[in-house]
């Protein structure tokens, strides 16, 4: 191995990227990590963290409204972009600088520069103009928003890359797209005060989830004043003499915004990565292709986290980097596992979600149980809005296993987390019946529902 | 059976018994209800339900402080306690009608009046002058916060019966206990702006919870302005000219404040009850004695709730309620489960526990792994607040058994309603490793802690 300068190099230096070079970087690897722009990837950067923390920032306004059923006149609240957006990145810069700091205390080195493959052993370090030379070299990228260049007047539009720097605020803002960035950001929008538009080419948000929360969610959203536009695409983007943005959609329909946020998908960063002169291969999206170990096409190459598309969440990527390290250099050939992923969207009200969606269970499963609730939240009986909370078990009446546990309201992702150990563990509907109630809380209903609300018998809904 | 006036007689009109009286009903069972007071018992009426909805009130200030950090100016807040009140009253009013419709909507009968035993047979309804008889009988009438006429000055302290409805909210509260009760009301005091003094004559507040949560929350408590005046006592309460109270401790500390709250404890409701004549026995403390179905020493007299003295807490009555249903009309014996019951203190911050305390756990294992992590809650990278959030697993080193799990923080109630499930079913911490995590939330800590912080072997802690 020693011929090489280094044991892995590492091209990315996002959440997957981090983990696997702090972690081989641990093992006494020589172990080097290449970022051009900045450390901690997308999530930090323009993803998950500051999408939290925009989302908390939206919150206050209800928090204020809520105020009033419990006791309290509050002031007039006056919001400041900038503040948020400065104070976002004193916030990012502070992980970014942790990330990086991670890598080095194990022992690792940080390159801030590009990184493409010469060869299958040989690095190129662009800022630098030199090369290096590595024994095992892993990729991990990551990807970006998709672009839209079909669109006439594309140019006007903006990405979840640029839409957290925004130099003001907009009045107006048109967001294309119903997975579930275009779904958070239309929430976070409205919450700040401006008049919201989501643009939907499908037949319901959030394709994939289960449809009761897609729809109750939906509905929810239209109740606060977010206006959703189903089978519905932009068609054409022009900019005004006001600098305000005309959507023409193909309904007919016509927009007058800001801006126009274009969240219609993401693609892997994998252009110009020298991927071919090393011999590793791409699918027709562009993403690359692995094993169930994570490894290219060339056998020393490897690839985690959102450049293979395979899921694309940070927890997925970090799994994805530990077990790379453990087959690479552990010699404990180790698969990531994929299977019954907790996740959430913050959307407001939130969504918490493991394991099948009712429609996907009807599928597989002869007799469903289907448990399910809606109520007010205790907190909403004072403040009075109208929002509901869902809950709702999908059981196999053979077995008894909880095949899906989908949760609408505050706080349904951390109750996501950890309905995500009881579905990954197999446990069934009399291990959630044996517990006994915490109260008063939400969570609570999780454990009471002793009847079930329907069957599913070969695919159609009976009655219990 | 049909001697009988009723298939079942129950006293008391809150969760336990409304839940028995329903259940029977449904079941076709001849049943009456006597609740002398309010439907819904101390949960709906003076316990949990106003609590919650306090806590909620007295959270505003924290969230218009922490406004500012994501770009929120907020103007001057005034809070009216009469407001609250009312709006307590209004909602505790439409749930104390859902419990007595309840009742009647599964075919019971209500009746408002107290009732005492006059044999195991019969029981008078006082306020109609009238008796009934019932084949069984179950009782269910609560507790209530224990008084303390030993202190000089006692006739000036409230109890949480009047606290929640005091005519205009003090400028400084003494509190008196260092149980659940005492520190939530610690806690709305202080968020409401009220100086609050808790005293306890014990080492450290909430005695029989882990105690890292117990000193964490302590700090936290204090930090945020509440006085705690550990292995204190106070001795004397004297009314002020001025109509204020001073209050001398055992220390020879001296506090002047405008109410008291003494939250020392419950005594269970057995006074003037007719128990001695039905041949019901009681304990030294005046609970009543049942064997493992609830069943008392007249055998067709029952007892469920607070009342008994096992664990008072309103889903452990309704357990216990339809247990008893189980055993005395389904011909199907069944125990109440008091075994690994999770629990919440809505403290500020709040707990979340389920399992054995680590120093419970040291007693009876002889190698413990203890997983421990305390982190700032990102909505508080933003807002500036110092509060940390703390979570610990307890492990069997052994068995790899989780056997306590314990948070302190936002939502760490709704954590251990979830968490109750886990360790229920008996699930290890490599039932925990194997879950992906959910980003970013708090709970994901839960299942990211590789590493034992430490060991404790044979009752001792050691490095890892």
């Amino acid at each position: 191995m020693t011929q090489y300068d280094y044991d892995l190099f590492v091209i990315g230096g996002g959440s997957g990227g981090v983990r696997a070079a702090r972690v081989a970087a641990a093992l006494g690897k020589r172990v080097a990590l290449a970022e051009e722009f900045r450390f901690g990837g997308t999530c930090v950067i323009r993803g998950c963290v500051p999408k939290k923390l925009y989302v908390y920032a939206s919150q206050f306004p209800e928090h204020f409204e809520d105020a009033a059923g419990y006791g309290w006149t509050v002031g007039e609240a006056k919001f400041d972009w900038k503040t948020l957006v400065a104070n976002k990145e004193r916030e990012i810069s502070r992980l970014e600088a942790i990330y990086k700091r991670n890598v080095e205390g194990s022992g690792g080195e940080t390159i801030h520069s590009r990184a493409v493959l010469v060869d299958n052993h040989t690095i190129r370090i662009v800022d630098e103009n030199r090369t290096v030379t590595a024994d095992q070299i892993l990729i991990a990228t990551g990807g970006r928003a998709a672009v839209h260049p079909a669109l006439p007047g594309h140019e006007h539009c903006i990405y979840s890359n640029e839409v957290f720097d925004l130099p003001e605020l907009p009045k107006a803002i048109m967001i294309e797209g119903g997975g579930y960035i275009a779904v958070e950001f239309a929430n976070i929008f409205h919450g700040l005060g401006v008049e919201t538009t989501l643009v939907y080419r499908g037949k319901e948000i959030l394709s994939r989830f289960d449809m009761d929360l897609r729809r109750t969610l939906h509905e929810t959203m239209e109740q606060k004043g977010i206006k959703i536009l189903l089978h519905s695409v932009s068609q054409d983007v022009s900019k005004r003499a006001d600098g305000r943005l005309d959507v023409t959609l193909n309904t007919g329909q016509m927009l007058t915004v800001d801006q126009v946020l274009l969240a219609i998908g993401r693609t892997p960063n994998t252009e110009n990565l020298g991927l071919e002169a090393a011999g590793v291969e791409m699918d027709k999206q562009g993403a690359i292709v692995v094993d169930s170990y994570s490894r290219t096409s060339a056998g020393n190459i490897w690839a985690v986290g959102d450049v293979t598309n395979r899921v694309q969440l940070t927890p997925v990527a970090i799994h994805e980097a530990m077990c790379f390290v453990e087959t690479a250099f552990k010699d404990n050939p180790t698969e990531p596992d994929h299977d019954c992923i907790p996740t959430a969207v913050f959307s407001q009200p939130e969504i918490g979600t493991v394991g099948l969606s009712e429609d996907d269970a009807a599928k597989r499963f002869k007799h469903l149980e289907i448990y399910r609730t809606s109520f007010r939240p205790m907190r909403h009986t004072l403040s009075g809005r109208q929002e509901k909370m869902l809950m709702k078990l999908v059981v196999d009446g053979d077995t008894r296993l909880v095949l899906g546990a989908h949760v609408l309201g505050p706080d349904a992702g951390e109750m996501a987390q950890l309905l995500g150990i009881t579905l990954k563990a197999g446990l069934t509907k009399d291990d959630f019946d044996r517990t006994m109630a915490v109260h008063p809380t939400a969570a609570e209903e999780l454990v009471t529902m002793y009847k079930p609300t329907y069957l599913v018998k070969d695919g159609a809904q009976v009655e219990n």
